[in-house]
């Protein structure tokens, strides 16, 4: 019952679904009530007989979460009925242990900081595949830095680019959102405060225990022994502060965003029309029956659609985040949970599509050839002015901007009449001026891509050896 | 495995999840399916001997939707796996029926179809709450139409109002949303049109079938017979137009938003500082144990999370919407069916919390009273200018102003001096000119209260028969 | 100083951008003040001298907008210092007038009711240009009815349809849309309440004056003779019910959105590749003098922006709507102002635009037919496998499906082989089962497009009259 | 004409408006085209003579707004029309000169870059209010660091917290919001690349001119005195990269919605029923001639209106940001201007806002400590539990709980019947366990704030220092 993605052909089947999953995450919540529990035995706050009974009670398959879902509204989160039913199998193990899970934490501490073991998890396995895919476009960008295509500007042929130079401007926006997401992996931090933030269980605790140390400095230190167990940063409490999850949010997104420009660019690349590029074929995908000319490009397609629902995403997170009051809010807290597992969930999908896409994208050089020639030597008129034109003036002793008139007025003469451009203007300028030779240099557009190649270069060389 | 509503305590648990589950959405493109078969039986385009292996391949509890939701991105609709599920099966019992199966439709046909038809069952069981909490909210509003409290604007107490003219405003909006709902519930539209919309298939069966006949009129004939099975409007094809599917959204989220709005309003009044309303209890519900003093307003906190969810998912569908292009999207349809489903959802669930919020709320106008006197005779100004003012010019041939002036005065320094106010106006006035008694009836605030109760009155006759 | 559009190509030098000005909006204020005024004096409230120096003070262009827009955040809002200076020109000409101003309104009243005056001025505006461009659509679509293109799902080669059929549901958008704006426009309605929406003011003063009469219903009556005054409905107050500016907003957007997806299929059909369509050209308008070949499409650009544009504006608008609180919300009333007015302006830029934009758009049937013809007969195996497999199961007593395999294997190799499609299928036929004629019939594309004529007169007869 | 802040009291009269209208950004394209002269002769690519006339034509007051975006639409951008302002300018002067302006470069160099000093110069404005606000906080928190009051979760009573650690939280997300817009703010991209982002102009040129050396690293040394004279950082070529954007705008989003959090608490402390906090007062501001009792929270209405505002700003971008294609693209670039604009136009509101704010908010212990006291010892039943459970099961040699739960019941019924709380369970204790001022002391929520004053020093620590 309920839902297995039929509705979102953009992460339905994928890894990272399963790694979101409410079984996903209400994993990692009983893996924080069972490391809470092993660092108070680390810390020496509960005796070491808890363990076995803790770590017994810490396998989700042994919940009813259909169960725990119809409870959910009651307390309006899935950690009050998880935690009952918890301690339940516990107590059965070992009737002392029970008291020890949870002790002095609040429901935001779990949940906050499951979803960061969530963020964690599919994050980890999110930027592996961002890795792969940005490996697989520095060979594909060095295997074209010279390949010929028309550049486009506002959708119109503009100028000549080779297709490694496009291929280094998705890396640098993947490679760049990459490397931000992964500093943001770094840095999930740990929630825990207790009620109202100000672990007031735990100081009483330590107060009454250990009147003779600094009840906070007891409360930090055990505090980091469970962000070293869950493998989070030992954060001061942030529960009336978003700003960590906007963080991670904002950065998960910014690979997705980068992964659509990609897609765009494929989908009119591979519109018959076009034919510059193909994805990769599979057994089973993008055909179609009935019209058997079809190869539906849908990893593209399940990437625009993946972008345009994870924006949506952070902007519903965002609007959580910006009601939140007090020392918990009243609505604002819990708009922001669905909207972040549904991004990282289409995060580490988009990670999976790009991964195959970008491994097996299909490159016509001779279609972009043909392509570009549409225009012909239109293309080509800003640059033989810009040579020409000088040169003529140098000669003629003539005014700046003369020569170029001249250029401009013979060129698109001669096309339009379908003479041979080189010979056109060599015919007539002085004897000598220049060869038809030269101007055929200047008018062959695969020498007018400016420094593509070094840009791919340089983009490779950020980005090849961080990938790997 | 995958989505139960854990991270989502506005829908989990409810019958509107039910009702739009993956589950729900699979049995509607089947129901789709068996109802085309059936409109093809009675138009004589198929054989009578068909019906029975259709229908019995209409459960969709016999289909593994973890399978189809695997394939799903295949072809990026889940509709493709699905067909091929149904049509081995009704194969298996009668192999000459698979052919009429989904004959000449396209994925679009089923997946649009199935969305409204999704919309005409979750949008019944929504408008049957929603007429049920205005129902309730008549009677409160009814019953408190003269129970006076403090007006805010800006959040500020700004004049006395009736709690019964809130409720008015609550329902005004509610009832008007609902009833625009209800309309476009009338108008859901049937989408067919195989491939390209233009029914070629059909087209050309109608042609060599019955060449006497113009072929779109068969067609439509056809299709009206469709509509009726699914109980949808015989609309024309709309593959391309995405306007029917932004109306149907955009009128769920007037519901919700509409309910946003009360629950700011009870959010309010249930802090202990106001205590003027408090939501209904139940067992389980709200209750914190170790907090015995709280009874958190869940329902109202479900609601105003679920604004700001149902806000995000209109958002997306837009965003979807408007990236449509040719005669099917490339990714932008895509995008819209989880983000209308999971608006629906939301939808459905906030009228049924609705539902309960307003069928149990408990009304304090003792302490509606007490917040309004907190700011005393302040609230009076106003009020006794208004009507002393022109008094005192008339009396003393006074220039318009100089009587409010006077007024204004006198008041502000009574106030601050804790004196009587009606004393010491009476006091500063010409003997007789008014009355302590008099003075006093204009600053009760119970008669402050503009045409509130009319108001009401109006309210209920506009929407209180629509909700029985 | 502020704002002229530099960075709104949308609308920057659009009618509509003046009509939506902050001056335009302030105007507006003024006319609500003046309107009232009006209606007093009608009603018998105020005396007829007063109308000369209300009138007098009615010009926007003499106030210091500057100096009202440093004066706003004081009370958050820009009516309160408008109205001060207002009532001191007044007063200026007439003492006595002044106190007539505004009488017994709020700032709400002014504000809500000037921005429902301002959308019936753009919004009329817009209506009129939409309603010229769908009169134009439908001249389009009927002499494109049989103009046969590539239609295409998932941007892909699909089927044959016609350019007509294209435009029909471009037409069936654009005019639902403007049909449902149209009414929404006729409904605008009138704010009017006072200070928490109860009429307070008026209700005691007819009290006072006229105590044989129900209060509001003089209260009302006098507000019918505003309504009537600005030519908006009488409705009930709606402080606190933000339903109608949603509604209003989303009618706008539904507009905005159609308007999309016909500029979406024109950037695909001008690209160099495609060439199917070109933007109407206009002196200084697409080109680049460096790139003589650029003919930029920048009223579809413009179009496609503004969409994106809008749907942010409108979310913007409901994240306002639902945080809307008691009589007056503290923020989220705010929010509508400018989000509304933004939506409104890009709403009636792009229905100047798409005036434009469909009064010249060109058409190359030569283009759309070169491109149908890049997949050959690939696009029409379904439609001979249709035709031919049950032929040849009837001649041959074969069962159902053995003639499509037939069918689909000769048709799929002889493509491959380069073979003609026709003679190759009759070679391998029964002698005389079909013509090679025949078959060729069934092969040509402009006579696979199903009911598409068909639909466009059926599309142009539901919107061309209303367009006109 | 046009637009002066009168639907958005957020930002009219504000500083950042100045810095963020469409002047300054025309200034800003001003300064980049002087900027790139003047690179070009430091770089000896222009002679020192072009100095003065290119100077003397960088002043935006010598030119027409209006006209110039009266054609902003024919090109779809404002620095075409600009630049041939520019250059005739520039030529009235210098006939030679004229050529070097924006040789080699493209519109989106000039827009882009444009943008990025905009953002420079709002940005420090911004961020030297932001300072502001938080070093007046850490004030505010030191002073109360242990001022105690209710903290709530839910918006509900919880637990006892001080004033001082709600202060820190808001010190924290404005703090790390503030210090990662810092480092943002010094990483701004130059933007350059010509055409399609190849420096195909001046790579011809280098070739030509220098054929010895490597053209593309001229071009980059030339770019990167550019970039100091700009202050902004040489950065690739980022045309079809939209992660630098996304990531300025993210970055601005995270300070605005830090301060809605701290908005939404004082508009509930500053109601009547609460009146916990005031804000600041100024002639002229809050107040009503109307009510004399209110003093609207203005400065917080307008930080959580402009919070909306933002969340909706950042949404729009994003939408343009996926619809990125090829080198430039058809309209989501366009959509990015005016949301990247009026984001950081809202922001640099927000900071100015805050800082008066935070400057002057007034503190009321009293009403902090009446509010705390409405559910009396209620509140402390967990603490008392904790407390006193473990003495009496170690007396009584009782079983884990048994002690907790008579706590719970004797403390319930003790409270229900109004007595005394500590000599109701001292006289139901053996004699001389507990004594009743040990009991009382344990009743006392003032010291019942764990570890709110360290969290306090803490924070300051972190930022007190960066704010100063």
């Amino acid at each position: 019952m309920y839902d297995f993605g039929l509705l979102s052909p953009v992460w339905a089947g994928t890894r990272a679904a399963e790694l979101t999953s409410d079984t996903a995450f209400a994993q990692a919540m009983l893996d924080v009530e069972v490391a809470w529990c092993t660092a108070q035995v680390k810390f020496g706050t509960a005796p070491e007989s808890i363990t076995a009974a803790v770590a017994a009670a810490g396998d989700i398959d042994d919940y009813d979460l259909v169960a725990i879902a119809n409870q959910t509204p009651n307390g309006a989160n899935a950690l009050i009925p998880l935690l009952a039913a918890m301690r339940d199998k516990v107590a059965a193990t070992n009737a002392d242990a029970a008291a020890y899970v949870h002790r002095g934490a609040t429901s935001q501490d779990i949940i906050d900081t499951a979803l960061m073991l969530l963020t964690a998890r599919v994050g980890e396995h999110a930027l592996g595949h961002l890795k792969t895919s940005v490996r697989q476009l520095t060979d594909l960008a060095a295997a074209h830095a010279n390949t010929v295509m028309i550049g486009r500007s506002l959708d119109q042929h503009a100028q000549p680019i080779s297709f490694g130079y496009r291929v280094s401007q998705w890396i640098e926006a993947l490679g760049s959102a990459g490397q931000h997401f992964e500093t943001t992996l770094g840095n999930l931090p740990l929630q825990w405060g207790g009620a109202v933030g100000t672990s007031t269980w735990w100081v009483d605790y330590f107060r009454a225990e250990q009147p003779e140390n600094d009840p906070m400095s007891l409360v930090n230190r055990q505090r980091e022994l469970l962000a070293e167990e869950l493998g989070l940063f030992p954060a001061s409490v942030w529960h009336a502060n978003r700003i960590p999850v906007t963080t991670v949010a904002q950065a998960a997104f910014q690979m997705v965003a980068a992964a659509a420009k990609l897609a765009n660019d494929v989908l009119t690349a591979v519109q018959a029309e076009h034919a510059e590029l193909a994805e990769p074929t599979a057994p089973g995908r993008g055909g179609s029956s009935a019209m058997p000319h079809k190869n539906n490009p849908v990893l593209s397609i399940r990437l625009k659609s993946a972008a345009q629902v994870a924006a949506g995403d952070l902007n519903t997170l965002h609007t959580g985040v910006i009601a939140n009051t007090a020392e918990r809010a009243d609505g604002g807290w819990h708009t922001e949970w669905a909207a972040l597992r549904d991004l990282l969930r289409t995060t580490g999908a988009v990670t999976e599509i790009l991964a195959e896409l970008t491994g097996g994208l299909e490159v016509f050089p001779e279609a972009m050839r043909r392509n570009l020639d549409i225009h012909g030597n239109y293309l080509m008129l800003g640059r033989i002015t810009q040579w020409l034109g000088p040169v003529i003036e140098a000669h003629g002793g003539m005014s700046e901007g003369t020569g170029k008139q001249f250029v401009q007025t013979t060129c698109q003469q001669a096309i339009a009449n379908g003479d041979d451009l080189a010979e056109t203007l060599v015919a007539n300028l002085p004897e000598g001026l220049v060869s038809v030779d030269a101007v055929n240099k200047v008018l062959d557009p695969s020498g007018y891509m400016g420094g593509a190649a070094t840009i791919v270069a340089e983009v490779n060389s950020r980005y090849r050896k961080w990938s790997i």
